[in-house]
């Protein structure tokens, strides 16, 4: 029997619990873990989890695997309470929005005998909590994998597995990579749509103004309606990627004010540059740039997640992966894996 | 046998008909007209209407009520084509998106013995045109009303029957009102979501941050893929009200950009407003300032949409409405009306 240990039962937390039962994994356990009573019991009786353990070291004691679905600045706490008393071999992952100082922390607070292989689902929905979990929540979606180069190829191909289980499609990303591309895609669009909220809701006419507002406003604003304590860790831990994009973005809206102020046919032009952009990402047409990681050179689980968790085979994937990672801790300027 | 036209069959005009046919009114015949042939056949072939008329002058001629539901720079060409051949009562209507040019055009272009209450219906969905068109796209939306203060009260009310038959809660405002609350909850989300199209897509990893878009950037960006043509318009004819709320934003982005930079626990307090913001929005907890008009004054219609169309009565809510309007009318100082 191995054990898998989720820490934070919230969403993404419940959500991987859900999933993973529903995947019946034979002679798996899954043991919830949330500083919250009312949240890992909530997850017990959703079927998150076999069982929970109020007490966190008890929670890790002989896991396999553990998954940290806490926010972020969390992480930190959580990995410098477990991290001596981690089983050896023991593989970590996390699903926190931001990964450089992730991927610090694990240098910091993780013993070498275990593996630390980041990760980040890219899922979530306005509903937050256990009461938002879903088994599908994961469902096609992207998950990036951000290994410490420290990990082994056992727990590449182990979290390759997990995401698999859970219906999504591994994306490796060097983690400075990936904060600077989700700074743009993700919180920026989280920061939009808070200072859409916080720059309406202060207007003398709100009160009527509200009455007006519809799905658009709706579907702008989501994000606001997500956890204010992740959103606060996710600006703590990418300061600088945020940073760069506001001013993008400000700059970007000074282009549209100027192109509004001037009213001629430029409006509808840049509208239409925009739609085709996104009609371009919805249809996903444009190419990856070349020796970009792809989704495809991604091998499928041909092995069940728990033959992965006892480590049965070392993949061609994971040696690749390793590769690369290997030339990063010589010094060596980290290269994507390529297509062989 | 009453005659409606519809001018404009996309997602809106197309809706209007698809909700006044499925409300099987007697004696009502709906004609369509729409520049594009293929948007008119599609139309019929959904039976948004009963039939279509080529020649925009045939289309009108005869009909008690005209829909222009076109974009908005549209709505001016239209109202001076077909003002000198409405029939005598005719009572005008629209969809646009902003009011105060639309007012000035219908003063403009259309002859006194015709009634012009202007309409916005709140409601809106990513895909655009006649295939997008659903009898239940108002269904609890609200509809602004914006009377010409030269329209009879029998053509307000007929307009409070086409919104009731639609489903949709009518919603009293000055048209200076009107443009400048949607500029805020309306205008500026469309601009911010065409905007983050246009920064993010530029960028040169755009190639790959693309591919960790995810539902967060798809909601925020939903707006982007609206008609650009119906976008420019929004612009051409609501600058001021757009400009201001750009600068709004740009102000409230700088402040959020000082507060992530501190990096303190303002970051997440400042989430926190947001949220509970949303949160009383969505929950629509905020009582109406003192002297709004509401929804709840609004008469329901007792008597069939056809009675109306026809004329029958005068009620209640028609002689505040003219009331006010006739004090503007007189020079004084628009008043919303009160609860009597």
């Amino acid at each position: 029997m191995q054990k898998i240990t989720i820490i934070g039962l919230g969403l993404i937390g419940g959500s991987i619990g859900l999933a993973l039962k529903r995947a019946k994994l034979k002679d798996i356990e899954v043991v919830g873990h949330d500083k919250d009573s009312r949240a890992s019991a909530q997850a017990k009786k959703r079927g998150a989890v076999d069982k929970t353990e109020w007490n966190l070291i008890s929670a890790v004691s002989n896991a396999g695997m553990v998954i940290i679905a806490t926010p972020v600045m969390a992480i930190r706490v959580t990995m410098e309470h477990i991290g001596p008393k981690l089983s050896e071999g023991c593989i970590v992952t996390d699903t926190g929005s931001t990964k450089v100082n992730v991927l610090e922390w694990a240098k910091q607070y993780l013993p070498e005998s275990v593996s630390f292989v980041g990760g980040h689902p890219m899922a979530g929905k306005e509903e937050s909590g256990i009461e938002g979990a879903d088994p599908d929540l994961f469902h096609d979606r992207t998950y990036c994998i951000i290994p410490d180069p420290r990990a082994s190829s056992q727990a590449v191909q182990t979290i390759i597995g997990l995401v698999e289980n859970l219906g999504a499609k591994a994306f490796f990303l060097d983690p400075v990579e990936h904060d600077s591309f989700v700074a743009g895609v993700s919180h920026l669009p989280l920061v939009l749509s808070a200072a859409l909220v916080s720059a309406t809701s202060k207007s003398p006419s709100w009160a009527e103004m509200r009455r007006l507002a519809a799905s658009g406003y709706r579907d702008v604003t989501r994000l606001a309606s997500g956890n204010p304590e992740m959103s606060g860790d996710i600006c703590k831990t990418n300061k600088e990627g945020i940073v760069h994009w506001i001013d993008a973005i400000v700059n970007e809206l000074q282009e549209y004010r100027r192109t509004i102020s001037e009213c001629g046919d430029d409006v509808e032009k840049t509208f239409i540059k925009a739609w085709e952009a996104r009609e371009k990402w919805l249809r996903g047409e444009e190419p990856p740039p070349e020796g970009a990681a792809g989704f495809d050179e991604i091998p499928k689980g041909t092995e069940s997640f728990t033959a992965m968790i006892v480590g049965e085979r070392l993949a061609k994937r994971g040696r690749i992966i390793m590769e690369a990672q290997e030339k990063k801790a010589e010094g060596k300027p980290w290269e994507k894996p390529k297509k062989k």
